[in-house]
């Protein structure tokens, strides 16, 4: 069973974490997670990119220490690290939130 | 006389300004012209990189739509849109200056 290694959030700096949002897909993961308020299996995110797309997608999110992914039963359950996020980076999440998806393409 | 060029804001989506904001200089940079709060001269930022390297990071941050440069008789000076980056990313600039520069390293 593949386990996924998550950061401890004191180790992340600004740059990574504006790295892992310069893209639109991410951008558009993370606030399906803010906006959900749960956790949602990979797939559930609503993207017109292929599976190893997305994976490295949410791997990118993963290793910036934005999100959380385990394994349950068959399936890969993801969700926002939102109140560590928000310890470490305040107000990243509302900006990632209020800046608007359809001005991203 | 260059003229430098500065992008309308509302062209600019949040994974450019991501993008720009994911390189330690470039933070560096945009902490110092919040700090100073006036225009400074490019080599007026304490930044020990190559001027080349310097111009370049300066760029970026003009495309980004992030900083104004204007020539003064001999001298470029940049200052930050701080209004118009506020009204159109709200947080960003206090999660620039929040962010410990030297959690950057």
């Amino acid at each position: 069973m593949k386990v996924y290694e998550h950061p401890d959030l004191t180790s992340i700096s600004l740059p990574v974490v504006m790295q892992a949002l310069s893209d639109p897909c991410r951008l558009s993961i993370l606030r399906e997670l803010l906006d959900q308020g749960r956790p949602m299996a990979c797939n559930q995110v609503p993207l017109e990119i292929s599976k190893a797309t997305r994976s490295h997608h949410f791997e990118v999110l993963r290793n910036a220490g934005l999100i959380r992914t385990e394994v349950e039963g068959t399936k890969c359950m993801t969700s926002l690290r939102k109140e560590e996020v928000e310890g470490r980076f305040p107000g990243l999440l509302e900006l990632v939130s209020s800046s608007e998806a359809d001005s991203e393409s």
